[in-house]
């Protein structure tokens, strides 16, 4: 396969900058061969002009006529798939048939965003008739939605798919007919390549504008930052770090025209736990422990912390779960420098004596991370706020707590999340409705006897939650009401 | 009537302050009688507790208990209506139509939303099944809306009504299940307490939880500063100034966990004219004339520009609205510090040569704004960005442009909009057209041979434009679409 490592400004393939770099493969311990371009400041701003300009354009296709546009990009990366799963592959040190399903996932998100559009069911049209005999008179009103213009998305390192070049947020931005502008993931910058060629392939064979899409290169902060300070953006989609999302909406609010920055950074995912006599302990187990080490952990709906009341079985669960846990293998991370990230994160939470670690299998090959199960009681617990947290990586902590009030109280000190899970729930109802209430506020999603991971792709699905487990708790990351992000409404008077 | 100058914290009456201060009547050119005192910051504090108190509560209403509480709102108004629009004129020195027509439109609103909470037409439910027999097994998903949390409300200096105590931003934040803790405005304190009072009633007669309402007097920054980082408080509506908007977002942006803030700030609704030798210019003037100067042009859709090209017919137009605006009578505008900003104003704009101005009729009455007509050539516009900015009053300037060219890059040039309204259209459809891009890239609403001012109440109106007229042109400050500022979906996976 051809990996030139140039930016695609458009159709334009361009290479005018001299910062290079390469990406890993965490398997083979080594390098990879391509060499990768930074984009210059001249290029990323030549990607936004294009951007601005195709915008007249690309606002004025039908829906459907988008709709041919995301099933065509489909219809490129079958074409090149093969190739896309390999660098994939190469690039992330995940396996096959995780690689398939993050394909395949990718697929569902443009064939779903596709079949809103077909259907009419976005976007979403109120019309209220004039009435010349009211009084005052009253004028007809057409209210619709429209793309809020060119939208820069940052690739994320755990989803060089789903999550990147043509990920959740590129397919919704272009389906409300905004262009995009992506900021190409290092970690896996040939399979941003590889993606990026067939949507700009897909946009010139369904006559979409040139500029409509662009992949720019990046290894430091400098494309970020001049992406989201460009007065020709109008949003920004970033998946990543707490640190990363936060000075991006630094930045985007410091513009003389702040624009809406859609992060989803960090969340520990609690899972709260009330193992009765009746209870399938080891079904629990199996869950949890391959939600929390699946792919290395490296999922935003990781579980990382379960909350559990001591109690006699809390601890045959804990038993249960450590036995299980104890046999599952380190597997590759996506990175040197998340696995070494992970690393120092459990050396970190180690230095904690009144926490007890139970460890997976390790072999001594770079790059794998090793499944960390820890113990703590919950006094010590609330006395650490860096143990809320997130591990990235295929870790988890088990708090016991004495009481249902210091457990209720821990939770509450929690901050934003993705979701709470409760298996099983507390024998008082008015508490399990208080321990709920709470829930309800931190997190998007709310789920009963079942794991977090696994995010449904379709429009009821909600994946946000208060912050900083996303920036903005009134808007999804997953499934197609992800459109509300990057479309706006407005109003046609006494015209229709 | 009675008017204790006091706090409403929940449904208790607290004066702890000794920060005092009055209001003030226009027409009679004294301060109104009434002591009012501000809030401490012990007192603020109370109120934000009392609220995320009643949020559990009040958040387990149903739809339809919160629509009796917005009916029993207007029961309690209609029995204090009298003394209201007594004091609402003290205090704004806006005639009684305008009080009645405001009242009225703050009565439909609450009606509207009631309307939608019976209907079911709010929250959106998607329910979507388990599949057993999908691999992976699907998970049933229900995916509802749920409020936000408890809201502050800035009421607005020129509506004393519909956009402040019970306005449009409380009313849509108690539809959505959110306790209200309003900053009342310091110009119309005593109308602002008895909204206050009947809604406290109406809290109490309908059972809704102790806090779901509190109403803070004001006359200096630190309360509004202290509610908006309060780490209890979940959301902001602001009507107001640019400057004081941009002040509330800093804060907000600053906070530890930032929130939304709704500021809906300054507009001035751009006229685009094309006048054709068959148009009914005298029709075109009478609608502009009064659209500027009606209640003094304190309306935040006031039409404070109008663009035209240099005609024969322009000029018939010009002289005819010149004419009509000279025979309009300078009118009591809601404060002396308005008044003297409008006065201000005016006389910055006189130092401009470039400009002419035309004016209606004073009579040397305190308080009165007089109408001014500006004129000035395209060319010399664009030279001075400080046009571009909104004068608050019965202000506006029409400008000259020699060609199409230059007025459609003066247009854009200007700052977001809440509206921009095209009389005819260019006779070139491409140009046209280019220009209607142009303004769906500023504002949330076009019109089309009508004036912006006299807004719809209903759904299918959008109050919202490109920064700085508003905060997020994503979300409506009028109709009860506004209802989405106020709340978030939820989903609960496995349980439905």
């Amino acid at each position: 396969m051809k990996i030139s490592g140039a930016n695609f400004i458009g159709s334009s393939v361009s290479i005018k900058g001299s910062i290079a770099f390469k990406t890993f493969n965490p398997v083979l311990n080594q390098e990879n061969e391509w060499d990768f371009f930074q984009a210059t400041p001249e290029e990323v701003d030549e990607a936004v002009c294009k951007a601005q300009t195709a915008f007249f354009d690309f606002s004025k296709t039908t829906p459907k006529e988008r709709a041919v546009f995301l099933n065509e990009i489909i219809q490129q990366l079958e074409r090149t798939k093969t190739s896309i799963l390999k660098v994939y592959q190469a690039e992330s040190g995940l396996p096959l048939n995780r690689a398939l399903a993050e394909y395949q996932r990718t697929i569902q998100q443009l064939s779903n965003f596709s079949e809103i559009l077909i259907e009419g069911k976005w976007p979403t049209v109120i019309h209220e008739q004039a009435d010349a005999n009211r009084i005052p008179t009253k004028q007809s009103l057409l209210k619709t939605q429209i793309g809020i213009g060119p939208v820069v998305v940052f690739g994320a390192s755990n989803f060089p798919l789903a999550y990147s070049t043509i990920g959740g947020d590129s397919v919704a931005a272009l389906a409300a007919g905004c262009p995009v502008i992506v900021k190409s993931h290092p970690m896996h910058a040939g399979t941003g390549e590889l993606v990026a060629k067939a949507v700009v392939e897909a946009a010139k064979t369904s006559a979409m504008p040139e500029g409509v899409f662009s992949n720019l290169n990046a290894i430091d902060f400098h494309v970020g930052e001049q992406l989201v300070l460009h007065e020709g953006v109008a949003a920004v989609g970033f998946t990543g770090s707490i640190n990363g999302g936060k000075a991006l909406l630094k930045l985007a609010a410091a513009r003389k025209n702040p624009i809406p920055v859609f992060a989803e950074m960090g969340s520990v995912n609690p899972l709260l736990i009330f193992p009765k006599k009746d209870t399938d302990l080891s079904l629990w187990a199996t869950k949890m422990t391959v939600s929390i080490t699946n792919n290395s952990g490296q999922f935003c709906t990781k579980p990382g912390l379960i909350f559990c009341l001591k109690s006699p079985e809390s601890e045959t669960f804990f038993s249960t779960l450590k036995e299980q846990f104890r046999a599952v293998n380190a597997d590759f991370m996506v990175s040197p420098i998340i696995c070494s990230n992970y690393n120092l994160r459990i050396e970190d939470l180690k230095k904690h004596k009144e926490i007890q670690f139970h460890e997976g299998l390790s072999h001594a090959i770079p790059n794998t991370g090793k499944p960390v199960l820890a113990r703590i009681d919950g006094d010590d617990f609330v006395k650490h706020p860096s143990l809320q947290q997130e591990v990235f990586g295929p870790f988890s902590l088990v708090v016991f707590f004495d009481t249902i009030t210091t457990l209720i109280n821990a939770y509450s000190l929690l901050e934003g999340q993705l979701t709470t899970s409760f298996f099983g729930s507390y024998e008082d109802e008015v508490i399990q409705d208080k321990l709920l209430f709470l829930a309800m506020q931190k997190a998007g999603r709310i789920i009963f006897d079942e794991v977090p991971t696994g995010v449904e792709t379709r429009r009821a699905m909600h994946h946000s939650g208060k912050f900083p487990a996303s920036s903005d708790i009134r808007f999804t990351a997953v499934g197609t009401d992800s459109i509300d992000r990057f479309s706006r409404p407005i109003v046609y008077q006494n015209k229709y």
